[in-house]
């Protein structure tokens, strides 16, 4: 059984890349953009570089399913590198390979706001993948670069679902029936996700979770178990959005960008404006335990409670992270 | 009467410098981006730099309208940049106030395809003005940037006649009910810029008028003629699109720039991909004159063919290009 995380954007450091092996955490795909440019996006990659390099005991930079197994067998957790937007493309197709190249293998359509490929969850209205996106949709599908929808509108997601000749992800959403949050997933958009062979993780993100931070372990995994009844167990894993030791300038930053010189509260409040109190059953990744525990006792067999920890992405990316053989 | 065309993009040289000032030209606004992102958009601005230092005996780079009249006091053409496409100021609302410091005076939100800000024309679907592109309008307000609209979708162009607090620009159309090309605008198009205060540019590019290359002076001067009736002839000028010396390349450039690694042939054709040939009336900055005739012609008195060639220009340029006073 693997252990695999498909969203995490930590304030990365020692202790957490430790807890990530004390938490038994196999692979871990980590957001490296918000907002970025290609140039500053080279930066990110190369703060990672710096980071293997220190702590090449406790985490591998990986390329491949592949590397999650060789990073197992030297006790050490795979980093797979994401992006939330699709600013690091700018708007030139061709470095859409050249993000692959450096190691990205997940990139959102957009994030929130519209972007030049499609339209995010905060927007009015929605017409869906643009010209340049059905181009890049296509670019991606040839190398190798996962669509995430996770903070895309919902035509969009579903056109992203349609048009793509490869499965696509939602990384870290939760269903909108179940929390009727604006980043929550509508059964429309669930069923085109995964009725064209994608995958959706959950997220453990307060705003993301019925009741938010006093969330039980018991609702998420029932949550769980329903959605796996509903559209097929193997169609779902783990995308925490565990922003573990982050300042609320980062969710600020995350929201705010350089797009608007005044101030947008997202999910949050004026009242409530920072990184919500995770739920006490999941504030680490040392915590994973508990989420596997609660799955095996809502109803999940074995079995299925190793697809939902991670078997499932680990299949995904085996057969995502590169071009069609 | 001052003669001002409010959109070219030459190749150019000594010899069309030259043609500027023997065609009596007092200012023309001049397009130094087509996809360009910040950075390349430095690089034009400091082209013109060059060019000026050269060429400084025939061109004054301009960035008030008191400029034209410092120009033709001096026999020189005043230039005023503007960007087709809002590439330059990235995702960074801040880089509004600095093009225009650089000397930018108009921009258009969108250039055939979605922008972060709005949508161009050729998009399937226009969900209006983004959440970055009302923020974006407000800076450009403050500053004094003028939103051009003239390759952008029509809910897009309403919607940014109608939210921006100062009078907007379609620098280079013509309307649809004369010629219905895709780039031309509608009645309510022309309405919603006309009645909150804008300008428009007649256009002479080929693709843009009734039987394109073959169209007649009259043809051409009648329709100028039934936009003033219509509109309030206080509302228009002159926004020629000419591209003179410009080899097919670039038209390839300016359609395809860097969002798809396949062709689109926008207003032309596989079988007619380059530039069409302009009308015998309007080759060159020395054909003004035909224009000025031509209305004449068809009835404008003599105040009317001052406003139209170049005072109405004059105006908006006095009002809009900087901050409110």
């Amino acid at each position: 059984m693997y252990r695999i995380d498909c969203l995490q954007f930590a304030n990365w450091s020692e202790q957490i890349f430790t807890e990530m092996r004390d938490g038994g955490v196999d692979a871990v795909h980590v957001t490296i953009v918000y907002h970025e440019d290609f140039r500053e996006t080279v930066a990110e990659f190369s703060k990672w570089n710096r980071w293997s390099e220190e702590f090449g005991h406790l985490i591998l930079l990986g390329r491949t399913a592949a590397d999650i197994d060789l990073a197992r067998s030297t006790n050490r957790t795979a980093i797979f590198f994401g992006f939330q937007n699709p600013s690091p493309i700018e708007a030139d197709i061709d470095l859409v390979e050249i993000v692959h190249t450096l190691g990205a293998r997940f990139m959102q359509l957009s994030y929130n706001n519209q972007s030049l490929l499609a339209t995010g969850c905060y927007e009015d209205d929605d017409p869906g993948i643009t010209r340049m996106g059905k181009e890049v949709i296509r670019e991606m599908n040839r190398v190798g670069l996962v669509v995430d929808m996770s903070h895309s509108a919902d035509r969009s997601t579903i056109e992203a679902a349609d048009l793509s000749e490869r499965p696509i992800a939602v990384t870290h959403a939760n269903p909108h029936a179940w929390h009727p949050a604006l980043r929550n997933k509508t059964d429309e958009v669930i069923r085109a996700v995964t009725g064209n062979g994608g995958m959706m993780g959950f997220s453990l993100y307060p705003h993301h979770l019925k009741d938010k931070s006093d969330c039980t372990l018991e609702s998420f995994c029932q949550m769980v178990y329903n959605a796996a009844e509903t559209y097929g167990v193997e169609h779902f894993g783990l995308g925490s959005d565990l922003c573990q030791n982050q300042p609320d300038s980062i969710v600020t930053y995350m929201r705010v960008g350089r797009w608007t010189k005044g101030i947008d509260y997202g999910e949050g409040s004026a009242a409530a404006p920072g990184f919500p109190p995770q739920p006490d059953w999941f504030a680490s990744n040392l915590d994973f335990v508990n989420i596997e525990r609660g799955l095996g006792e809502v109803g999940f067999s074995d079995d299925d409670v190793a697809a939902v920890m991670g078997d499932n992405w680990y299949r995904f990316f085996a057969e995502n992270f590169g071009p069609v053989s």
